[in-house]
């Protein structure tokens, strides 16, 4: 009889998949269908290389470990940029892999990562069907990009939204500090999809209305209008401060900063350094105080201000998946349907992963104002319930106390 | 009757200068020496230009007010980086100043701030004594970069340490999950003293070595030595973690990345781009995945996870300082003395601010490994207590909730 399960971790890390971790192994403790839950150490690779963890210990143990593990950020499991083949070219890796879930009686196999991972959910549900394995295969989602089709927003997201929001805040109080006119540009991560970058409009307060300017790849970016928008917003304010997209692109589509990109395995654009090209910009056409600030991986990895929202919604994506696996349905991914923004009330739906692999959500062209610099009051409506609510995270030596990861060092 | 006093702050950010900031309202409220107590704006430059808020109204009012500004990151009343002459050469800014103080009846004038602050402080001193005037000079110290002389360590100096140390973990549990071998840069502030990059070190955990390789600016750097350092720890480990100062420079006193040099008007030199100049070196010797990060105003500007013990110490030295002052000392500065490690015990002392001004503390040698590379246990032995203890922050749809700044904007 099969009756394990695997998990797994695939694509960039997050604050929140560790979340969806523990919420796959609450639901394999409360279910009646599975008896141990493996981790594939370094996603589908692992299922590969036969390197599995036993996490049904971690199951079984007290609760405290389970929440430990919630809080941790990036990837207890570890990580790979496998991409599978297809399947009528080259048959072998599935091969190993459903061997695998043979030897170790798998009936489910649970794959949380973005719509890299999602194709990989695809491919093996439709091998699966091929081949007449019962073998569930469900997919999770999670990335800080969140240009996920179907799911109303991705976990990981929300979180990386509350540190960009309130880094932007923090960075705006540092700023307003000097008397001299000048401006600060932030980087942020989103190579296609703007949705991070727009989070920065949450940091806006009464007093402060930072970031004065956003950018967004959804949008052609022309660098005259920026100097001209920079000027203008220099009219009225001391200090300006821009959040930008690390992808925002001109109208032929050539990135901004174009000098370090280089093409990564799935073909995405490496990119880094349009801050400091904005920078230069500034400094050349206005001469005036700027600085650059590139947040970097800090905002998928900066747990201790995690989204206790966005925390709870990963771990019930966990848990869910675990129940539609349990109920028959394969090659699907657990979704989140927003029912209402005020309330914030959601809740969770199998979709089709065929809905979601190799596609990319972007902001929709009404969410963005017409002078292509700044987001509308509908789009923060959308980001402000995902940053709501924070996490207590416990300390050690004063540092935050996170799972140790010893097995992946 | 003079019975009224000024604060005023200087020089760059920090988490914990307006705890100090707090410290002043409180001390004046519980003291009997002084009516009210104004903030000059923008430094000494507020005195120069009579732009003084009347903060006796947050002294008179309830605890929470306080509270709020003794966790609000940077500088409530913005910060100037104004030098004055000296009052033989120029005769003018002091008039004026002293002018200032007779007009407002103040018998103290409070400035918070670095090495240059403390400067003011002096020349301020110097000069009352000179014409007689008893208005009682007192500084308080602050910095991230914990290169003040005579204090044990410097207010703001904990709570950076803690965002480093921190964030360095966060930064290698997002760096560990792949499996291919990579090397992570993270350039942290301190130009002349690497303190805040020693910091780094309390990142380390039971599970996790990084930072492997800590440089500093009080030793010369070696590129080739750097690299074989690098080609030495990949034998042992997959994933190398890099903390670098910013100011780190060859055996000729060269910065490792001098392009973007450029003096400011204290004659230091702006750095950037060390930890990119470092991650180019890399890839171009070693051919591996190599990332850098620089962790910019972040460092001095989280609040969201500041040092207990920091935001104590700092209101305790601006309450000292109102003593100080009200006992009749005059040019001298609140300082820490550290009474042991453990049990973390202090005391705060005066000291003559000729002690302190234009100086600056460097990481004592036997501090530093022999290779150059990484510091000592006693120096993370003076290091830790630093960092214990978290703050409560209030949050306020989603955001840290900070004292409004709207007098700077």
């Amino acid at each position: 009889m099969k009756d394990n399960c695997i998990v797994a971790q695939s694509g960039g890390p997050t604050v929140a998949i560790n979340a969806s971790l523990a919420g796959v192994i609450d639901g394999v403790k409360k279910s009646d269908n599975y008896t141990r839950v493996y981790g594939a150490v370094h996603g589908i690779q692992g299922v590969l290389d036969d390197n599995l963890m036993d996490l049904s210990l971690m199951a079984l143990s007290k609760f405290p470990m389970v929440n430990t593990l919630e809080l941790t950020p990036a990837m207890y499991l570890g990580s790979c940029r496998y991409k599978l083949p297809d399947y009528k070219e080259d048959a072998k890796p599935y091969e190993t892999i459903f061997k695998r879930f043979d030897d170790y009686q798998i009936a489910a196999f649970f794959y949380i990562g973005g719509n890299d991972s999602m194709d990989t959910v695809n491919k093996l549900s439709e091998y699966a069907k091929e081949i007449g394995s019962d073998t569930k295969i469900v997919g999770i989602p999670k990335t800080i990009d969140n240009d996920l089709m179907v799911t109303d927003h991705t976990p990981g997201f929300g979180s990386a939204a509350k540190y960009v929001a309130s880094t932007m805040l923090e960075i705006a109080h540092d700023a307003y500090i000097y008397y001299i006119p000048s401006v600060v540009i932030v980087e942020i991560m989103g190579r296609d999809a703007g949705w991070l970058t727009a989070a920065a409009s949450l940091a806006r307060t009464d007093y402060s209305p930072a970031p004065h300017l956003i950018y967004l790849p959804e949008v052609d970016f022309d660098k005259e209008q920026f100097i001209l928008d920079i000027q203008e917003k220099l009219k009225t304010n001391r200090t300006v401060i821009v959040a930008v997209s690390e992808g925002i692109h001109d109208k032929n589509g050539n990135y901004i900063s174009a000098t370090d990109a280089a093409a990564d395995k799935f073909g995405h654009m490496q990119l880094s350094g349009t801050g400091h090209a904005l920078e230069c910009l500034v400094k050349e056409k206005l001469g005036i105080k700027v600085r650059s600030i590139e947040l970097n991986v800090l905002q998928r990895c900066a747990a201790h201000i995690a989204s206790r929202t966005d925390i709870n919604e990963s771990f019930a994506l966990g848990q869910a998946a675990v129940k539609y696996a349990a109920s028959g349905m394969t090659g699907i991914m657990a979704a989140i349907n927003r029912i209402s923004n005020n309330p914030y009330q959601w809740c969770i739906e199998p979709t089709d992963v065929n809905n979601v692999a190799n596609k990319a959500k972007s902001i929709p062209p009404e969410w963005i104002t017409k002078e292509k610099n700044d987001i509308t009051p509908e789009m923060e409506a959308y980001l402000r319930p995902l940053i709501i609510g924070e996490v207590s995270l416990q300390y050690k030596d004063g540092l935050p106390l996170y799972l140790p990861i010893s097995h992946l060092i």
